[in-house]
């Protein structure tokens, strides 16, 4: 199979470094095809602005959104946006390895998503009508991918259990989690996180290798978190959770499908859709 | 008072722009001090990497989280970081004015928090011992600060309500309320949010202008998020919220101070605590 490696850390011969080598040499030991975007080493332009659009008139005012667009769509991003764009279509499994800094991505990763994530490939997907949305959460250009976040967290494991000062581990990641990778259409599994990070000690490596390679072994076959698809159903033309589900459950819980609710099935459309991809 | 607008949109025409600068127009007006960080007209650094240490061996391998600590804790940080916090240390409150692009910050914010948010700074702050974990939530360097976030949204409100495909947006901004925020001491106001934004006429612009000054009218005045405070009682030595609390709620609002609750008293330590403002 085919996997990317985003990768976000300064310091090759860190911790995130060595959980990087180690998914591309057991991943290629495996047969799969690996690539990697450092995005350090690769020196990424982080910030998303005018420099992104060299044809946009710089006397005019300058919507992102817009801007990025009428780029994608007449294929004039630039390079280094095609070509990570590309480098998703051709995967088949993401994974995300960094370090989680003020609970969120570093800036380098959150620029690569700002940058890549164009509208018309990530976002502005599909057509509306009724209850139908667009294509996201759940359908999209990266529909029938796979992703996965490698964390490494500086904070101990209880700080981020269900009821941890920090907020559940769950929560803090589900704007990335649903917000980055379900949107544009990506199955996300479980993350792999590393508590306590900076005062892990070497003779602990085995133990998380082998942990690691578990789950990348089952980055094609292990279950991911069961989002709601925002057109199987569940939401009504506001496209907010119809009465009777989630109960029992609140927060960012309502999005996950509960046993014993009704299966979802995608809503067709009559009219012609969008293909992004 | 002394106010500092930390503005991060690309585009000084833009509706970002226009909040700023009526931000600025109408807080000087009412006689209080301010200072903007226009992250994108200073040309800020996003990406936190070695060069922020230029007294780093480069070919020691870099730990972020200790170089930090050294450059703060000696002085030697690098000129823009340190105007940035004395900027902080000066400002009573601080208003945030962002577009929310895949539900957080633009990269060019979140690396000015993963920079200038120092160790020593913004955390790794006060002592540990018994129930007291450090200063944090609530205490810390920047406690007696208020913040509020700014945001305009380019989705509609539904998506972003209680049962909502989005998520609530005060789950989606908890990572930055209370993770960014919260945790060096800053007292955090609701968020002041404009959804649809990029639907928005000029007609609409007086309402939202009327708006956004009674936001800023309140901002030493209207009741901040109520989030526990770490070291108030309510955390055990793990940091996991006790038993008893926050009945009927679940997820991020566990975090919130419920009605009926005791009252909390922060924990005084007996030792020396570190006093890094």
């Amino acid at each position: 199979m085919n996997i990317l490696i985003v990768h976000a850390h300064p310091e090759p011969r860190s911790l995130n470094g060595a959980l990087k080598d180690l998914a591309v040499r057991h991943l290629t030991a495996q047969g799969h095809q690996v690539q990697i975007s450092d995005l350090y080493a690769m020196g990424w332009k982080a910030v998303a602005d005018g420099g992104d659009f060299p044809r946009h008139d710089s006397r005019e005012r300058l919507s992102y959104v817009h801007a990025s667009k009428v780029a994608f769509a007449s294929d004039t991003q630039l390079p280094d946006i095609a070509a990570e764009q590309r480098k998703l279509l051709w995967a088949q499994a993401v994974i995300f390895q960094f370090p989680l800094w003020w609970f969120s991505m570093p800036a380098i990763l959150k620029g690569w998503v700002d940058r890549v994530f164009a509208y018309g490939f990530a976002y502005g997907v599909g057509t509306h009508e009724g209850e139908r949305w667009g294509d996201r959460y759940g359908e999209g250009t990266l529909a029938g991918r796979r992703a996965m976040l490698s964390v490494t967290i500086g904070g101990r494991e209880p700080h981020y259990s269900d009821r941890g000062v920090n907020g559940a581990l769950d929560d803090i990641l589900f704007p990335i989690h649903h917000g980055v990778l379900f949107y544009p259409g990506m199955e996300v599994l479980p993350p792999f996180a590393l508590f306590h990070s900076d005062r892990l000690h070497a003779e602990q490596w085995p133990s998380i290798a082998e942990s690691f390679t578990a789950r990348l072994d089952g980055l094609f076959t292990d279950a991911p978190i069961p989002f709601r698809r925002q057109n199987g159903g569940h939401y009504d033309t506001r496209q907010v959770l119809k009465p009777g589900l989630g109960q029992g459950t609140a927060g960012t819980r309502l999005h996950l499908l509960q046993p014993g609710e009704p299966e979802q099935q995608l809503l067709e459309v009559a009219g012609p859709r969008l293909k992004s991809a």
